[in-house]
């Protein structure tokens, strides 16, 4: 039996996030050579998801469609905003295929159906078969229909929570532009320490507020982030967060060796 | 009630089939201009469907994945034509855009499952929701899944028949570069002699060749294209074919105005 991974790779790292739609082509052509280094098709099925970074959130920020779509100017600002994303997946995608992976767009919101900015449903038929045949279906952020307010944001992290509640992988790695968790937001705090592990116990603490100095830094979205995989790992499936600013260490986590980082213990 | 209308533009009115990878930007801009003029959103819920032409032909007539995947190459192959696929629908959909159309790429080979080139399965959840709040879904040819050749090419039209047996539209415009279904090759032969109408009981005479040289032109394609909306026919759903290289006929159908061409008649 080969091991189901599911990788995401975090806007931040593969584009400015200061400056809209920009891609990070650098970082996007290294993670590709990583992938194709770590990813053994003989042992492991692949399901790849990457955010939007300054491809979605400078949009976002300005048409508002994240908060529900109120004129008919917000149904073309929607539309927009979906070809920009298959655009920029485009160009990942590309430079994927380009070290030979076979990484195949999957556009989530072809399928799904959101309901007050939470996905109620989204049909994987198409990626289990895909992931059968040896391709690497590659998903990513997305505006989605809403059958409450007619459009949310369906995030990478979002999809990445739904697939791992329907296919329970073997493996997450969740890489983003830090180490892991800190106690602190490590971009703003010296102060700020790594957590190098949180068991279901210790986030039941930091819940409740219990941990003092040594609480979750809940900046940044981390927060949400961590909250989706320990519902992961509630059902068992232990998860990684890994920085994939760092040369190698995608790699590295791939092949499972050790890489610094915060591991959500189911 | 509003009415729901499916229009398909053939993959060679929107691309140079000539020129590998070469749109007719010309008549992608004409055709989303008409298309704004023809779309009443107050009346109707419109779905539109496109070709690949020369995004597609060229590539797949080079890589071969239509005919199954044989080895880990193709795989590659495979992801490549999709990201070439959205590319081209990136640029169709803009043109739309420009001209507030609210047209929303959807993915088809994103929940498609084939089996032996055909369609066996494929999700209208989300292209439902989307016409509920006034979304136009753009649908085009991909190359998708196939459980028993592992890919295979889910053209434009298949997935007009797919759309067409699921939604029961009320109208269907099969808008190509000749103006209907012919009694020959019009292209090439110059007794070509247009027919207006076809009935179900006019498709089994041709069917069992005792039309003579009324027969349809079985050549090119066309004949599996009026075998597909037969098939609708006989549900009860009558199509058009028209001319969309000719202006204002996309315009002039949408509107419910005469255009010359073949209405296959339910």
């Amino acid at each position: 039996m080969k091991d189901l991974v599911l990788l995401k790779i975090g806007g931040s790292v593969i584009t400015d996030k200061k400056k809209a739609f920009t891609e990070n082509r650098k970082a996007i052509n290294r993670l590709s050579k990583e992938i194709r280094k770590g990813y053994n098709p003989r042992r492991m099925k692949l399901i790849l998801i990457h955010g939007a970074g300054s491809f979605g959130h400078h949009m976002v920020h300005k048409n508002k469609i994240h908060k529900g779509i109120r004129n008919s100017k917000q149904l073309v600002d929607f539309a927009e905003t979906q070809t920009v994303q298959n655009r920029f997946n485009a160009m990942v995608t590309e430079s994927l295929q380009s070290q030979r992976i076979p990484a195949i767009p999957i556009l989530a919101s072809s399928t799904a159906v959101m309901h007050n900015i939470r996905l109620k449903h989204m049909c994987l038929d198409g990626v289990k078969e895909l992931l059968k045949i040896g391709m690497v279906p590659v998903l990513y952020g997305v505006p989605a229909v809403d059958t409450k307010q007619k459009c949310s944001i369906l995030s990478g992290d979002m999809i990445m929570s739904w697939i791992g509640k329907e296919l329970k992988p073997d493996k997450i790695i969740h890489a983003t532009d830090v180490d892991g968790i800190y106690t602190a937001d490590p971009k703003r705090s010296r102060k700020a320490k790594l957590i190098k592990e949180i068991t279901l116990e210790d986030w039941r603490k930091i819940k409740n507020g219990l941990t003092g100095s040594s609480s979750v830094d809940v900046t940044g979205g981390m927060f949400l982030k961590v909250s989706e995989m320990i519902t992961l790992a509630k059902l068992g499936i232990s998860s990684q967060f890994i920085n994939a600013s760092r040369a190698g260490n995608v790699e590295k986590a791939l092949k499972g060796k050790k890489v610094k980082g915060t591991l959500i213990k189911a």
